[in-house]
């Protein structure tokens, strides 16, 4: 059993109060300009309920017998997204840009379209920019040209999957991006992107206190994994799972179509399994669901191997989903290095299992036929679920409110049902992880119907729980 | 204006508070039986992490300055769903029954699956009856046969859309319902409905206290609407507004393919616009959102009807969502009565509009072309998305272990992003409805850019609040 | 029994010799210009295959005993589309124009982007007009602005549904149409309409003709209800009852979900019941098909409710497909006149038989529950499928071709598998419906079970032919 | 240039003339027994339209000047499909079965359902076995459980992709297959397979010729390829393409976001491009479509990998499809043998052409981003598409009445929109291609635009042909 990397730390609500001190969102001064949102609702007579910079939400309401947990600390609580009746930038003179990285998720030109929409119709800020490529579009020497990008040149791109502005693996020097915003006269950055891509502003945000600029920079988390820390649900992973789903349908079929057939699909999820979970329960034809979170054996009576033999030979077919990061202590010592965008080089465990299989049955003398699926492109870029729309919609709106507020080093999000501001820094801390002995986890057990461990012997509680830890 | 019912009215917190009184939720005894659940989890020698009945989440988690808003309150809190690890009935000994009312509402299926699966496979309960159609299906007379559902009936009912067991509208005798309860020696009744239904399920209870019997009635709330109060959306709701977004594209694409061309929908929603506001959000082609909600004038200067004539003289087409339940109060005074659910008997407001708008232009001499799309049944009957399947799998599963401890006169809910346990009646008083001063409806006037108010002179917002409250 | 209209009557294929001729196209005089095809290929070295206009295939290829049919009748044969190495019209100083009428239809869009692509692309035609909303584009007092269409124009149209030029019904006077065609130097004219629309087109024609103006017009057959004479399946019919399934599946469920429920579905087919019985044989859930080729009586001990409550008590639910130019002689004798298209217009049989349903088991005292699906504009409106898209693509090029060899007064189609040319005097004498002898309507009895005819007393064939033939 | 199998060979129509002498069906003995379709009908006293046995279609219904091409010669015809009012086999003693070979295929299941029902509805047989997993179910060592099939078993296996009977690949003994025919009194067994499936099924007829048996063997040929020869499209492959469809849109989103993307989608296809045309038809952002029957080369300045250089240079992303059987010629020399069904092994152009490019790039210090997608699995099990599964219904139906009727050694399919009977020896002699001459393949290259030849240099016509003839 391979030691964990730190990046696979989750950390509990202890160390997160100690770090995120008290959950406070920095801003860039004081709003002394009347929002616009006020003269848009005119005609009417009717005000919008502007949000208070005091509405809070509790970061974690869960109690014990009806009073909060920690009686002698203050509550952590967190802001309530929305907008503010005084804002700090002057719509008239604002210029903003959009930037997207990493890899594709559904629903980015949503969030595009709407922030483009927010910003042009609700607060008359009249440039917005959009960064090709990620983080290289703000380098000229990689040569992408900057488009502007104006209400009709996004008003339909969100019926189509993919991202207009396209995007990048990896960092920039953060001095050249502060260059740019600066040649350009950018007060406010909207990036999209996951952790990875949060580390990378932050350090922009760095360079920009050091410099003392007011420029503000509001994250949208984007990870089609469903593994940023924090938040609710992020946007795509809806659709994301719910297209993996076709590929569960379509191994059952394949499995089912030859003797002891194995429909094998290996779905996205470098650190987390949510996919594979959300996919498993959903279409109940799924009999193992490996996760990175869930270390296992691969041989041994108890190993999944032996497990599988097992299930084949009881009813002649079998169906596996195995995210991209499960079972990477297995595939041996050698270091891939890392990809543009700092992730650890995955080994391919698709492939991998699929070869263990084939052998392992060809060594027992058993005729199986494996049907190998890998759809994680084409999950990637399928167009937002309606749901999904929404939801980047109103986060895309959430966004462009905390930026006009001169809010800063912050993302938006949704967090138990309400949608707040969180600070980058705290997000950015880590990843969100399916738990093991939690319900969701629980549920694929149940639904799969597979053993609790892979491991010989089977392993009490203590003992996994420490081999996770490692 | 006509006075609104008292159907209508939503309760604000305060009243919840007297309500609801401390949201406990009664049982039937105490819990001596060891939870099945432990030995499924032996193997691995991991037990599943049972909830504790002390463990809880604040009923509104919103506060202000990081201290909970009602200083010299006690805030409110409800139970978290969870397995127990005690129970209060022997698995072996146990008969439940399933019984489904009102509309069509896609999950149904999922939700009648999920209960039989964890009934039968988590606790080990071998009886469990369909009743079908409804409330009729206690009732002798009706003729209706009862069904035994077991796994292998129920595998793979979740991929069609429908609903297996049938359903009706309208309460039967609760004497006659728990007489059947007895009679089949029926201890916990899963009752599957809106708030009608629930009502009916509330008198049962009573009836069942009356006879000092020991059964468990508990809800799985259904509205297709989702207009239940206290609870995050409800299972179907999701599926259903993504299912409406098609009958939009239809009506622009039909408005669009002639000159003055008025593609009008009309959708689910009697009392509540949740689903019009959503799918005209989640597809922006849509100039004009009706919901019961926000009253309107057909006429006049600020009319809708001129303000349409207006739009298609600059435009040349427009896109209408109209729910069913809007402009009620236009149509005349003469009662329709009320159908066999106790639900007033609404007028096609789409006929009506249609009529409404040929006349009217008619009248202007103005050619159009008004394309008239009804896609209820079409909506209420597809199958689940995977999301909405995946939420009907583990919202039953709550359901039943919320049973299997004894736990009555309750519904399961997702608050807040936590599944919950809810007493029946808190869920049952009122309906949730769209709030016309937040944020969801100023979304949606923004997406669609229709003004504030069609009333003649444009209200202020104070008018616009007492006709509502009217 | 009424009598049928001429309209209804279908010409047998001796008519058809007689009509037609020799199925000759006829041309606006010798090609004498090199084909730009030649040129486009060059880089390869590789020349098309150009088609030689001699090449043809026969009309009706089927025989007895090896040889044909009609031995001393020279076999008619029609010719065989495709590009020709000398072309008519210059491509430098040719200008065209696209006009689309009648209803909405799946793929109109793709007809429009291969046309215009073909045109531009592969022969270098510049300049290609929009006409917008049907022939009222032609008219100047409408004031609907003419578009130009260019390859980034219509690049993405087919990925939506609709008609981006828009259509409207109704003739215009031909001869203000042939000069607007002279005005605006228009040589080529493609007319993108249905039987209706064709005979207009024929008008124009004329007037050409009497004008001795060498202007090409070539047809491209459109009609939902697959009712065009001599063509194989129409473009856009498969998208059309692939979509309807939807709309059966849902009846189904509808009806399964209550008790005595009834799913009512009214599909498109004013005078052939096609898309109906398709989509029935799509989906074997439906229990009775009523087209307009198959008469019926509604009341007796053999009529249509009868049998109807039959299935019902021993079923206890039914499904129904009606087409909605079903039953007209039955819903009483005062016309409703035409509309702008010349279509007699229909009442509503779907309510019709709603409420005829409703009364009859009323008055057997029966509860029953009908849910009506009208579908229509939700069908008209979706994109073509991907079949239909490549079936629009080339059918459009085979247009494209044709009228740069100087052929006029034609339409492309397919007929027995090949793209073939029709003069549009032909297909514009009748319509095409289903055969109630033949295989299409035997294998639509087989899946439904419903009986060969609802008269009382059950009639002879013999009797039923007379019937058809009043 | 390496030299072609026989088994790529297309023969013309002069040598099928030689082969299929005059296209007869044997058939077992005289039809002596009345149809019991007869019955079926009698209600409405309306007989069915049996056809005749010398109703016969034109198998090349193409001509020269309005006569048929070859003067002197006989013209070839094939029986015309349907019901005979005599059949051969006494329904009430008949025993049938069904198998199916080969890989998975959208609509096996409509076949094995319409066989079911058109065999026990129609005709009152009542005995129908489902053969396990192909060829090996005949043989008891595999030891694979035969099943019953009723009405019951198979009403609703169409609206789930796959294949319930299971398949293999690979012949069996024709000897012990008959045994088994012999041993359960099968007197007609139907055979879903492809050229090789059905190159078995000649073999067990002249094992049953000899042994002077009365059982009849019927082919329904399945190839998701479309490859069988002097058929039109066969069951399954619209599905398949317009499913390949959604790989495109992927595959282009995909290459669309990230600075010099490359989309490469690997299509089935082993000897046959029809999916890879139809799908880069159906959905123009295809820039490279790479089939069998059109050879390639990599290197220089007109080869492939230049060409993509240039188009990414010039348009940043490119989308490339691969049918599986392309440019094998290019991998090298050595053998990789044959599969079960004698296919030989197919080096992976798709994971070959991934490395190609990525050398070749890297060589050229050009920063890229291959998107490789192989949606195969996928594809093969998804259901039939409406279109797809009226065709499997009718396609059934006339297989069932072909059995009754007493013919054997046939196949049944759609040719020129005819339903015809075909002699089994004449579709299994080659494979149907792509004609790199053909209007196809120009629609290809128009909506690609990519170049006719990638060889150096480029190659005049004659010498294409020289190399394809090779």
């Amino acid at each position: 059993m391979k030691k964990r990397s730190k990046e696979s730390y989750i950390p509990v609500m202890d160390d997160v109060i100690t770090m995120a001190e008290d959950l406070e969102i920095p801003t860039l001064g004081k709003c002394q300009v009347k929002s616009p949102l006020y003269s848009i609702m005119e005609w009417g007579g009717v005000s919008p309920k502007f949000v208070r910079d005091h509405e809070k939400v509790l970061f974690d309401p869960t109690s014990y017998q009806g009073h909060h947990r920690q009686k002698n600390k203050k509550a952590l609580a967190v802001e309530l997204a929305g907008p503010r009746s005084q804002i700090y930038f002057n719509p008239s003179k604002t210029k903003c840009a959009i930037v997207t990285c990493g890899g594709l998720c559904p629903g980015i030109n949503d969030v595009i379209r709407a922030i483009v929409m927010a910003m042009f119709y609700r607060y008359g800020v009249r440039t917005i920019l959009g960064v090709p490529y990620g983080y290289q579009g703000f380098i000229p020497e990689y040569g992408h040209p900057i488009r502007e990008l104006r209400p009709q040149d996004v008003a339909h791109i969100h019926r189509e999957g993919g991202n207009i502005l396209g995007s990048s693996r990896g960092e920039q020097d953060p001095k050249r991006i502060v260059d740019f915003l600066v040649q350009n006269e950018i007060q406010i950055l909207f990036v999209i992107g996951g952790d990875g891509t949060l580390r990378g502003a932050l350090k922009i945000t760095k360079e920009i206190e050091r410099r003392n600029l007011k420029i503000s920079i509001i994250g949208v988390p984007k990870t089609i994994d469903d593994d940023i820390l924090y938040i609710d649900q992020s946007f795509g992973f809806e659709t994301a799972f719910s297209e993996a789903v076709r590929s569960i349908i379509s191994a059952h079929n394949e499995a089912h179509g030859v003797f002891n057939g194995v429909g094998l699909v290996k779905l996205m999820g470098r650190y987390s399994g949510f996919i594979a979970c959300y996919a498993a329960l959903a279409m109940n034809d799924v009999n193992f669901v490996l996760i990175p979170e869930v270390p296992f054996e691969l041989y041994g009576e108890h190993g999944f191997l032996e497990v599988l033999r097992r299930r084949l030979a009881a009813r002649k077919h079998a169906v596996i989903v195995v995210a991209e990061g499960a079972g990477q202590d297995l595939m041996g010592e050698e270091e891939l290095g890392r990809d543009a965008s700092g992730n650890l080089r995955l080994k391919d465990v698709g492939l991998f299992l699929r070869e263990k299989i084939l052998t392992y049955f060809k060594g027992k003398k058993v005729d199986i036929n494996v049907k190998y699926i890998d759809p994680s492109y084409i999950i990637r870029s399928v167009p937002a679920s309606p749901q999904d729309s929404v939801f980047c919609l109103r986060l895309a709106e959430y966004a462009v409110h905390a930026a006009m507020s001169g809010r800063t080093q912050m993302v938006v999000g949704k967090r138990n049902g309400f949608y707040v501001h969180l600070p980058m820094s705290l997000v950015a801390t880590g990843r969100k992880r399916v738990n093991p002995d939690g319900f969701l986890w629980f549920s694929v057990l149940n639904a799969t119907g597979q053993p609790v461990s892979f491991f010989n012997p089977p392993i009490s509680k203590s003992n996994l729980k420490r081999i996770k830890r490692k």
